[in-house]
């Protein structure tokens, strides 16, 4: 590698100089050959974090079982420690997709607090990324490219080679005599990507020989407004008071009168950073959901379905409910051991706090027409009671009623609703976590 | 054209129902005449502005000399009045740009204040443009591809049918027989635009069919992140105390300590959107321009030169100083009848207001070193006097003084410094613009 080279990588990884250890991602290609003998060699000559390398089996073709053997071959040669692990990939729609999945759940899994994994992804590969996502009709998020880092596991992915083209790895290969296997699925155009990599992008270089300079170019610019744009966006969330919790539940919401106040562009970008920390981005004909959601009429109880769980609104504000917590059918249980807290079936756990009333007890869901009697109060409907409380009406379903028989005895998250004066008990409700399961 | 888009592009054109006319820009290809030809059609079943249509005539090759006749023939069969404007093209550096500089350079002239210009352009030409300029390594702005419609002279120029494909417009042309040229010039790959049209796409195109309106679905992305990157520059150029002027001169600047208080992509964002209406961008490699403007030192003159002008820092502002404002040469000059006003070579106008001193009186630049003897002041070295007067250094050389001899009378800009008590006359300078010269 040139000094030139040489000099960026290391500027590159500065920040990461103290991390507890590195790994780097070896498939025994050109790439992370090059990546990890470069490495290797810098490593006798500067102080980094201990470097091991770690390759990942898929099992999918009858060339690849050669593979862990000659990653073997290359780490001994090196002194390096190898780490190979055997992953199982589900045949689904994707076989590119559920691989690369399985490929990075296994990293994820390898890498200890503050470690970083090291991938081999080129320059070549960033412009291949950008194309791809452009003929999916991405925005600027997608258009950006790879990120040069970003968390994974409880460390960081990072991307050291993005600025380096694969014509200079493979003349660095060469000049250090480097053997590398080549993968044969890379030849087969059946691949969305390999169609790209193969007749397109050398078409564009005939033309254009600067293509894949340029075009990452385009993405670093990308990069940079989409932090633009993420800086816009977390202002306007904060100026619609965006909160993570309801009454101590994991409830996301924001003041939709706030957001009414924004241009349009402005609302659906606000909005698709906030969804972007609780579940897949809905595509853009699925936008109509949010100005359905918003143009309701007031009166009216409008749900904006997304993949991974659904907006409501309620109480003027925009709630996200993940599936796992949309989930919850209500049932019945009766509370045996009242001096324990109780689990409730998909709906987290209930407690005393005080001495428990007398039996005996049962935990039961809102059906309509309950009423309690409250001293000094009287009877009262239990409609009056949560209205009174401003609890919205996607959550009363699921607030668990304590019941003596045919008495309502508490309401979870309404502790003030006392049926005894001088009452020492209160129902403490330790609700579900609501996410959507993403990583 | 099928019912759904007549509707699509009614719908595109209701804001322009009301222009004086609309003029077509019809080259006599596929696009254009199905263009004039449907408006043509529509005009005979809704109350629409005059039609006409307007031809330009580069005369670059042979084959384009049959392409007025033809034009005319196609509009005396519609009954709409068509104009032939021949242009000359410079052949520079490219020709494609010449051409199209000249053919909007007529079409510019040929709008009436408030007329719009509608142009063929289609779905298929739009992602061209986007992927062509993803190969030159464009940002938003850029990768957001052609504006559905921007000013264009006196009025608008309109692309209504961006949103439809050359496959829609060729089915258009078949089911009412239309004839149309093609020009010979297509087929060949010389030009960037046929190489991507004829190579690269039909690549494309064979793997991910809909390609086009997946490339063009980016492109609107694109654009609604560009309005919202304008609607943060607008926001930050606000704070930072954007000015046109200064003590009425054309000197458009900005609060420097505003801008250093944002990221650095925001800083180039701003500047970005202020610098849009003033000159051509800078690439992204000239950016390093701004750093070393900015981080120069407090008592440094930096300056960052663009292709039409230059920034320049001086109290505390960052301000833009065009080429033709920047091409000042100081030159001496006698003003022989005080009573009118005198034209300074390269300078404006300068007159007095009142009644003129006595003679004989020069106008004359600064060189250092000048005196001005001010009543109950004395003498008092201009040096300082610009100094207190707070007047930026890239000015000073260019304010015209007023003499008499050896005797220094009066400063443009300054009207407060008086060499006479009671002194009857003021100077009144009317400065040179400051604009690039740009449309």
């Amino acid at each position: 590698m040139s000094a030139e080279l040489e000099s960026r990588l290391l500027n590159f990884l500065v920040p990461w100089r103290n991390a507890p250890a590195w790994h780097i991602a070896l498939s025994g290609g050109l790439d992370s050959t090059v990546l990890l003998h470069f490495l290797a060699q810098l490593a006798s000559r500067e102080a980094l974090p201990p470097i091991s390398a770690i390759h990942v089996h898929h099992g999918l073709q009858a060339a690849a079982d050669a593979w862990p053997g000659h990653c073997q071959r290359f780490c001994d040669a090196l002194g390096v420690p190898l780490q190979v692990v055997r992953v199982q990939v589900d045949d689904g729609a994707s076989l590119e997709r559920a691989a690369r999945e399985a490929r990075y759940a296994a990293f994820a899994e390898a890498l200890g607090e503050g470690d970083c994994l090291l991938t081999g992804q080129h320059r070549d590969d960033q412009a291949e990324t950008v194309l791809f996502r452009l003929l999916r009709g991405a925005g600027v998020r997608g258009l950006s490219g790879m990120a040069t880092g970003r968390p994974l596991g409880g460390g960081m992915l990072l991307r050291p080679l993005l600025g380096i083209t694969r014509g200079e790895l493979e003349r660095y290969a060469r000049d250090h005599s480097l053997s590398w296997v080549e993968d044969p699925s890379n030849a087969c155009d059946d691949y969305d990507r390999n169609y790209l990599r193969n007749q397109v992008l050398p078409t564009v270089v005939r033309r254009w020989p600067s293509a894949v300079e340029t075009i990452a170019r385009s993405a670093e610019h990308l990069a940079e407004a989409e932090g633009l744009l993420g800086e816009l966006a977390r202002n306007d969330l904060f100026s619609a008071g965006v909160r993570t919790e309801y009454i101590g539940m994991q409830l996301p919401s924001l003041a939709i009168a706030a957001l009414l106040e924004l241009s349009e562009p402005r609302q659906r970008n606000a909005l698709r950073h906030w969804l972007a920390s609780l579940a897949r981005l809905p595509s853009s004909a699925h936008w109509a959901g949010w100005q359905d959601l918003r143009d309701a009429r007031e009166d009216a109880e409008p749900i904006w379905r997304l993949a991974d769980g659904e907006l409501r609104r309620a109480h003027g504000r925009l709630w996200w409910l993940a599936n796992p917590w949309l989930d919850f059918v209500p049932s019945n249980q009766t509370w045996h051991e009242p001096s324990q807290a109780i689990s409730l079936a998909g709906n987290g756990l209930l407690r005393f706090e005080g001495e428990p009333p007398s039996g005996p007890l049962a935990i039961r869901y809102r059906q309509g027409g309950e009423v309690m009697v409250l001293p000094g109060r009287g009877r009262r409907d239990l409609k009056r009671l949560l209205n009174e409380a401003a609890i919205p009406v996607f959550l009363r379903g699921r607030l668990p009623l304590l019941w003596r028989a045919d008495e309502l005895l508490g309401v979870a998250l309404l502790p003030d609703l006392r049926v005894e004066s001088g009452q020492g008990w209160t129902l403490r409700w330790t609700p579900p976590t609501n996410d959507s399961g993403l990583s």
